[in-house]
Parts: structure tokens; sequence; C-alpha cells
């Protein structure tokens, strides 16, 4: 009797090509597949012909050959702040120089500036088109940063409203505290106080429930690696994992300094070093990559694609949603460009929004279909996954669930 | 008693930001404005403040401020073709040269034969959801070519299958004879003889009304300037505007040609010389600027933007939507690449998917924001123009109408 109930899964879908994700290399593509699923967990995922004789659904849907992947994973993005920057980058297109629209106020300023000036109903209201907009393409889970607040408010209400955005869309959220973003203007002479400032922050906002990870900005421009480490020592004395923005501009050691701290991710990693890829690779690192940045800001060095591949450093891709480097509100895009601009083949941009996005926020349970992992899943007007980074634009996503619950739109 | 019912009118847009692109510079922006139509056509677009005082409507929206623009023009498609070319894609990316995809049967001709192998309901069914994606995204009116049955057959059931689309979506559909895209496998060994019988079919399929202007592929991997001159004047014969696929790998002397026989739009243009550019302007012929394909095959030269520019030469962008070479589903993605690779102002972008769309089509009748003009009209959860090229994805659209009816989704 108990045996029998435990057969009547939740939701089933047949008739679908299957892109499992499993093993460590190709799509794992299961051709007139089935997946089966019961209290948001996967309970079967494979051949049709496979599926156990007693398998009967509350829900059967019938994908008509059509492509099952996994729920995409965004590892990286921006996507809560005020206001937006259309403004600067019309201005950029007509001449002025990047001075010139720092001198008139504009730049990561004015997104502060804006942030900090938006209530939280405000600031969800504003962010909410842009996390429906990746729901909409097949994102399931997404990593949402401060840094816009800059002060333990704004930071505040940043990460609530990161929170918030899960509980109205049912989307997976991960919050990671990106106080180390930029330095705001009260200390505009001191980055090291203002590094005190954050440190004092973190286990405030971490008690309050609003902190799965903790993020940097090491850059010239930026952070030093003194104050990055300072950083990372608090997120280590509250147990919390980092990630850092590493090597997009320069190479400044960050992708060495977030491995040696055993992170997550390097994010960006443009200008990574041989050095800093063997660290990484030696801590099981992920090399984020964000090309819709790389793509906006024309930048040509890319990262070093072929040591990640030789060193076996896992590779992920997101959209590092943004109002100034990358306007980006599309996974699928974000697979395109990387496969236009760093040649990234697009099984290597599935994995990277999938298994290795989910890595790179440290989730195994997520990102490939396999029984006890989570029902997170996107049924695509598609049928081979290469179509997913190869249409530019379209709507692709016919249906999503998240942790075995139909996504709305 | 008739000059009231003359002002009840079938729609009214007020609080909204107008984008009228009236004048030849600027958005011709009216902040608080309103919008009125009636029977199809605008009959007011100004400041809330002169709306006439006896102006009323059937349906009245409150845009809250948002954007209204002319409906957008997508001058430049071959969105109807049968299959994809996402393994081509794969394989090039995994390293394969075109070469090697040509041997195994891939390139252009393998869209033949996937197209000539679709019958019509299936081409239908293949092509709805990437005019449905072009719709969503802001499209009012869209150009569609033929050119993958490169038989009589097969392109009748191309220009067919365009024309159901306009009918089955309510979208504004302009057909483009483009019988001279390719060589067909069976006229392997006589390009002329394949002339001969495009200039055979374009008058009967004229005669079927399927044709609203005529286009040919002139480069060295396609046709040369006497092949295209001949196609051109059966063109001429009956009375129908041309435009040409021109100077996109070479400079094949394209821009001119077309120009010296009047012609609508010269298309691609990279190659352009100035001499070309010249004859353009003296004929007032449109440069039709297609960054999808200048995105995807990682072109570098760049179209002589500076050269159109001090020569008066009107500037339109499109999608370029085909399966080879720009596999891109939304016209709003084209202007945000136009900005980024060939730095457009989004000013530029903006007027070069409407008034310069819309002229590229021979159509005075659309593309601003103008009593008189057809009421082709777009609401977007925008506040500023710019932002329609600033944002990459995202679902801006918020509403928009064809000849004065709602259009769906
Ligand atoms: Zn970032
Ligand atoms: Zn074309």
């Amino acid at each position: 009797m108990e045996n029998t109930h435990a057969a009547v899964w939740d939701g089933l879908v047949v008739n679908a090509r299957l892109a499992t994700l499993a093993g460590d290399a190709g799509y794992g593509l299961v051709e007139d597949g089935a997946l089966g699923w019961k209290d948001g967990r996967i309970t079967y995922a494979g051949p049709r012909s496979r599926l156990p004789g007693a398998a009967r659904a509350a829900e059967v849907v019938d994908a008509d050959g059509r492509l099952l992947t996994p729920g995409l994973v965004d590892c990286h993005t921006h996507l809560v702040f005020g206001g937006d920057r259309a403004g600067e980058f019309e201005q950029r297109l007509q001449g002025a120089s990047y001075e010139q629209i720092a001198r008139a106020g504009g730049g990561i300023v004015s997104t502060v500036r804006a942030t900090r000036a938006a209530d939280e109903e405000t600031l969800l209201a504003q962010s909410l088109p842009r996390a429906r907009a990746l729901l909409a393409d097949g994102v399931t889970t997404v990593e949402i940063k401060s840094g816009y607040g800059l002060d333990l408010e704004g930071e505040r209400r940043m990460l609530r409203v990161a929170r918030r955005l899960g509980e109205v869309l049912g989307l997976q959220v991960r919050t990671t505290f990106l106080g180390a973003h930029a330095l705001p203007p009260e200390f505009a002479r001191s980055a090291d106080a203002y590094i005190d400032a954050v440190c004092d922050w973190l286990p405030r906002l971490h008690g309050e429930g609003l902190v799965d990870a903790v993020d940097a900005f090491c850059e010239r421009i930026g952070f030093d690696a003194a104050q990055t480490r300072r950083v990372f020592e608090a997120a280590r004395t509250l147990g919390l994992p980092v990630k850092l923005h590493a090597d997009q501009l320069s190479d400044g050691g960050g992708a060495a300094l977030v491995a040696g701290f055993g992170g997550l991710s390097a994010d960006h990693v443009e200008h990574t070093s041989a050095a800093g890829v063997r660290a990484m690779a030696d801590a099981g690192t992920v090399a984020v990559l964000l090309p819709g940045a790389f793509h906006v800001l024309r930048e040509t060095t890319l990262p070093p694609l072929e040591a990640f591949r030789a060193q076996g450093v896992a590779m992920a891709v997101a959209t590092d949603c943004n109002p100034g480097t990358s306007p980006l509100q599309s996974l699928r895009l974000a697979m395109s460009l990387a496969c236009t601009h760093f040649r990234l083949t697009p099984e290597e941009a599935l994995r990277g929004t999938t298994v290795n996005g989910a890595r790179a926020l440290g989730l195994a349970d997520r990102g490939r279909l396999q029984p006890g992992l989570r029902a997170d899943l996107v049924l695509w007007n598609a049928e081979q996954p290469a179509e997913l980074a190869y249409w530019l634009g379209g709507g692709l996503r016919a249906a999503s669930w998240i942790g075995g619950r139909r996504a709305g739109d």
C-alpha cells in the first residue's frame, strides 16, 4: 500500500528529449525520455521505455519531442538597483568620455544615489521586471548581490528585496553581500575605514538571515588584496562562502586570492594569470564568465579558456545583470554572447548555466536531471540543446518548474 | 452633430511620453503627451494640454508616464524558412571549418532543402514563433524575403506563408522576392540560366499578388552586377521597387548599382565605397544596417557611417533574421548591437527602426507619430527612448496597436 502511494508522483513529463548533463562531458541526451518528480525532487529521469510500470502522476505533460533541461542558474547578478543608466549609455554614444560622465554625476555613484533614495517597495517594483525577464527565459535559480547601498540600511534593503523577489516569483534566490563593491562618497578618503564598516555590517546582516555568500570587487579601481582579505576573513568567521570579482580589467591576483580562501568562484577573470588558474584548479574554484560586460565594454582580452579547460576548472556563465556594464536580462543571451565572443561551445554554455552555475553557488542539489536532485526544470520550444545559445532573442521557454511547481510568467 | 461624432475617436493614450520622431533630428519628445486615433489613423499627437476639448474615445489608456513610440519596422528579414542551423552553429564552435560544414551538407543548401521539404502549413508553423517574437518586442511592420525555395513552387510557398503570417498575427507584412539569393543545386553550372528562370517567375508571382519588392544577393559568392541588373530590369518592367544585399563581404559596387535603379535600400553595405555612398545620397537610397550578421560573423569592417551621416543617407536597422548568419528574433537587440558594434546613437537606432525602416520599404504612411499616419504604436515599460537600445533582453513592450487595433502576444 505504501509502495503504491510512493509511485504516485506529483508530475511527469513524457516524450521529451532530456539534456540531463549527467557525467562530466556531453549533454547526457536521452531521446524519448521521461522525467518524474515528487515532493520537489526528481524521482526518475531516463528513457520512457524504462519508466517503472506502476508510475503514475497527478500532472502528466506530453513534451511532444521537445527539449527538457535543468532549470537555468544565473550565478552572478546585481539585478536589484534603483534607476537605470540609459542616459549615460546615450551620452557615451554621443561621444562623452567616462570622465565627463563621472563629472556630470554619472557612473556607479548615480546608481548608489538612486538605490539609496528608493524605499523597499520602490526597489522591489523596479527590480521585479528584471527578475521576471530572467524567469521568462528559463532561469530558476538566481544569485543577487547587494553593493549599491554601501551603507548598512541600503545594503539591508537590497538583500531584503532580493529575498522578496524569490517569494513573489517562486524563484530560488541566493543572496551575496557585496558591501565591498565601491567606495561610497562619505568614505572617499579612507577605503580601510570603509572596510571596517563592511566587516561590522556583515555579521549583523547575516544574523538577519540575509546573507548566503560574500563577494568583493578586487581591482585597481576597487579594493586591494589586503582589504579583500579582511572581508573574506570576516566571512570565514561566520562560516560564509566567498567569491570575488577578480582580474576583470587587470591581473590583480584576485583569482589566486579567492582560491586561497577555498572560494566558490572567481568571476570575470579576463586577466587571470597561469598561477591564478592553477590555484583555482587546486581549490575547485569555479570560473564565472560574464560575456555581457565584455560585450558592452568592447573588451578584447579573453579569459584564459584553454588553461581552464586543460586544468579542469569548471566554467559558469552568468548575466552580471547590472545597470552600468551589463544591462542584460536574458541568461540565454549570455550563453550566446559566451559562444560568439569567447568561442565556448553550446555545451559549455549550457553546463555553465546549469551544473557549473549551481556549483558556483555551492549548490549540489540542482543543475542536472538526476533522481534525488531538485525538480527545477525547463521545457523549451526547441529540439536541440544548441538552440538555446544559437537563437538571439525569441520566446524559447515553453514552461518551467521550480521545486516541482509550475512557474508563472 | 457630425462634428461631435468626428471627435469620438477609436482610441486615446494619455499621460505618455511621446517619441514622435517628427523632424529630421531628435526624438521629437512630448512630455505629458496624448495620442488619439480613428479608423486606423492618428488624429492627434501632442501635449495633453492642447488636446481638443471635445476629444473623446472608445478606449482610453493611461500610460502612467511611460514611453509611446511609433511601431517598429523590421525592414529586412528572411524569417520564413524550414529547419534551423543550430547544429552547424555548434559544429563551427567545435572547430569545424566552413568548408567541412559545406561538405557535410550544411550551409544555405541545408536550409533550401528543409524549406523545399516543408509544406505550407509546416512552414507557417515553423515561422510563426519568429514572427510572434518580433511582434512581442515591438515590431508592427515586417519585411519578409523569399530566397530559400529557389524554384517557383518553393518561392511561391515562402511568399504565401509571409502573407499568411500577416493575417494570422495582424502584423503588417511586406514581401520581397529574393529568387536571386543563391544558386540552387540544379543550376549549379549556370547562374545565367538561373537568372533567366528568376526573371520568368517574377511576373507570375507578382500576378498572384505575392511581391511588394525585389531583392538580390550581389556578391562574389552570390550574383554579379550584370545578373543583378537583369533581375532589376525585370522588376522595373513590372513597376516594382528594388533593394539589394550589397557590399557585405567585399565592395562589389552593389550600392551604386541599386542606387542607379532608384532603389529603396542598399543593405549590409559594410564595404561600400565613397562613390557608392554618393550614389545612394543622390538617389535617396536608404542604408540598411544589419548588425546581427556582423556580430555573428565577428566582422570588423564597419559600414561607412560617417560618410552616410555627412551625405545625409538615411540609415535603417533590421534583424536580418535568418538561420545562418543572424538567428536574431528581436529588433530591439538589433538596435543594441547597432549601438555597441557600430556606435550608432540610440536615437539613430530608433530612427533606423521607425521612420527610416519605413522609408527602406517605400512606406511614407508610418514611422512617426503624426496626424494622418497609421496608428501603429508601441507603449513601453520604459521612460526614456534610449532604454530601447540599452537593455539587452527583457520584456519592455507593454502593448502595441497596429492600424489602431491592439496586437496580441
Ligand atoms: Zn558583477
Ligand atoms: Zn539578408
